[in-house]
């Protein structure tokens, strides 16, 4: 069993592994950048080493700072978190080489995730199903127009050197197609000097739904229901909820055998999430692996009890999973909203400094993930989510009510929050009757000025 | 449906009020006396109205206040919390006169309930295991070894105007009971001047189990498991834990089944606990019913995932139960411990005073209900309970190390509380392993001066 935890991370998380490593009687040693000498997280570990600057590359990034605060605090295993090194092959590799145990999975199944096309490759001969696209280069209407009616309309028509929105144009029939693909193809041919093109589906108004999972070395993979993530901002998650309102016990069956069988296919260990983009017409398909504990993790906890960084550590530990998939039953309703120091009003602007008042709310069906406290000063080096606030209740609607009167209690003086920004989305008719996809913010939420 | 509650209560369960009723979309009147001007409650409610200074009996004792403020508020419902009037049969009566709910059972059950003997005999009519006694005045040896042998050995032998302890002796044996009825009777004569005795079965050791209980008024009655509340200092409970860990699934059936026929022998409307002794043999005793809320609500909260004010105010609005019996279903553990502005020190002087600086802890599993924040101040006025901090894990484990690790994060400068004191408990060897009674904090705790 693992001794002595080095948490490679800063923030919420860091406080949050701290906790569950207290309650498993494993010591803990926290890394802190010169900004972060008063953080929660600095304060509540068992140790704490400076390893450098503020700068992320010069302390949280600095993988050689960090192995040898690993090596001389006398940890055995080192929680990367999110975020930072926690997807980086490198590091996890590094970790093996100095027998560190990196609690996530091995440096090879983190580098073929972490290659969109091999993930891809992975997924498509395991069975889960990928958004389909075309297989060899298109340069004609013709080849084009075939291979978009065996894809599925609608579809996107891509150039293949593309990027940027330039050379794209999306066909919903196939009386659409010659002229969007023309179109295209004429754009591609002056941004990038190649008219070569490529055709996926397009998944219009996808939600973003992710499955989170558990596998230990033994090869039990089980999961745990799902998240819907879709309220994004830039591709950035604003608020998760889980279950998902548009997913019936049917659906959630067929997903989740598909996820554990993408972990199988990648020959997956530890708790990792799997990321599927659903249609409307509930298709789905496989977006991406996150070989790490994510952001949103505790609404999966309060639905099913399930600790999940005491897993982490368990399996790293080389124990098999506490629970069968029979064990895992799916209870009441989880929202998280994500507090960040940021101003809404001027396209969320960063707004570090010292928090000179603070009061977070409490109660039942209440948790909050954070490391701030009243005359903390958030460093303006790192991402500006600064707090979660997590409800849960019987059902989504009086999880929503909850937030709504939790949100109304919330005091953060002497910085700017998005917290009335993230009031105003739960009171959004739309996401009230649960009608939301990931253009929901981009198309819907009245301010919106970024 | 009620539209509007004034809340007859200040502190943490004023706030707990106030949410619940924001959740439902129900309007708030907090009431605060002079010294509670900056109180949580008094800011969170939609309205707040001072109802006198201080001390208690002329503002949240203060009945006719009380109504004046509901009937100039136009709330068309009361909820009492516990403590002050939640146990007034004649303030819920003066409800009644005024055409106000009161969101609790009618003034008339109150008042039965709170006649300990009428209570008894309410309970001995319905078939409820009281705790076995003599019924007629013992004057004499044999008549009392009769009795004894009927009630059931060990037993205690009282003065029947006694009280103190004095004219008190408990025998364990037939053997024993001669010589401690003539001390016992001798000690009678001479403290009070009269004989007369009366016999009891002695409960050695017993803990305190209570059933939380919900009835609409349809005459549904279910129960939610049971709270052991054996930690206590003078008869206050200070931890309290659901479920208990010396209750087997059967037991918990038989004693819910009592507890609920208790509740309908009583004619028991909205939510109530049954107190029980529980003697090691696993025999139970009803001790009395709480016709309220109690502080201890949350870990069944937790456990069965119920929210009880809610359903106290749906039954209040003539709505059934939203659960029937089968829908309850018990999982994990929650334990709750209170803090108090005190000093164990020097006997638990009460320690009013600035809240200088404060941090609670948060995370998986973690519940604080509590009306303080940083800057505030506890008046010197009321109960020493500022904030309960209650935990859930998958067991009792778990739940007392989550315990220690968030005692460990908590920070309040400015006043004493019994923080390190419940530290202490939480790392008791008879408590870690579940062998607790009634008399544990005066029996085996080091450093009780009381």
């Amino acid at each position: 069993m693992i001794r002595k935890i080095l948490i490679a991370n800063r923030g919420e998380i860091a406080v949050r592994i701290i906790r569950a490593c207290r309650e498993m009687g494993i010591e803990t040693v926290a890394v802190y950048s010169e900004a972060d000498k008063e953080a929660l997280h600095t304060q509540l570990a068992d140790e704490a080493v400076c390893i450098g600057p503020a700068p992320s590359k010069e302390s949280y990034l600095n993988m050689e700072r960090i192995i040898s605060a690993t090596i001389v605090s006398g940890a055995d295993a080192i929680h990367p978190g999110f975020g930072f090194l926690s997807e980086n092959s490198r590091f996890a590799e590094l970790c093996e080489q100095c027998h560190i145990t990196f609690i996530g999975p091995g440096s090879e199944v983190i580098a073929k995730l972490g290659n969109k096309q091999e993930a891809r490759n992975t997924m498509i001969a395991a069975g889960v199903p990928v958004i389909p696209g075309s297989t060899e280069p298109i340069y004609d209407v013709e080849t084009g127009s075939r291979e978009a009616e065996k894809i599925g309309y609608p579809v996107i028509i891509k150039a293949a050197l593309g990027g940027g929105g330039k050379g794209m144009r999306v066909a919903d029939t196939p009386e659409e197609f010659a002229e969007s693909f023309r179109t295209a193809q004429k754009e591609a041919q002056m941004a990038f000097g190649d008219d070569t093109m490529y055709i996926e589906h397009f998944v219009r108004h996808p939600r973003h739904i992710e499955f989170q999972i558990l596998a230990d070395e033994m090869g039990h993979v089980i999961h745990l229901g799902e998240r819907d993530c879709s309220i994004q901002r830039n591709h950035q998650k604003m608020i998760e909820e889980s279950p998902c309102a548009a997913i019936s016990e049917e659906l959630r069956k067929k997903m989740g055998e598909a996820a554990v069988k993408a972990a199988k296919a990648a020959g997956y260990v530890n708790a990792g999430t799997i990321e599927f983009l659903l249609e409307k017409n509930q298709k789905f398909y496989f977006m991406e692996m996150n070989t790490r504990i994510q952001v949103e993790h505790p609404m999966t906890e309060w639905v099913t009890g399930i600790d999940l960084v005491k897993e982490q550590i368990r399996i790293a530990s080389g124990l098999p999973l506490s629970y069968r998939q029979e064990d895992v039953q799916l209870k009441g309703h989880a929202i998280e909203c994500r507090i960040n120091a940021e101003n809404p009003a001027e396209g969320f602007r960063p707004s570090p400094g010292l928090i000179t008042d603070l009061y977070l709310p409490g109660g039942k069906g209440i948790r909050v993930d954070s490391a701030v406290y009243s005359g903390c000063t958030i460093p303006p080096y790192y991402d500006s989510m600064i707090a979660k606030l997590i409800v849960w209740a019987q059902n989504r609607e009086e999880a929503i009510r909850k937030m709504q009167s939790a949100l109304g209690e919330v005091i953060i003086e002497g910085i700017d929050t998005n917290v009335d920004y993230q009031y105003e989305i739960f009171n959004h008719p739309d996401y009230l009757s649960g009608n939301i996809d990931v253009e929901f913010i981009e198309n819907k939420v009245i301010g919106y000025e970024d």
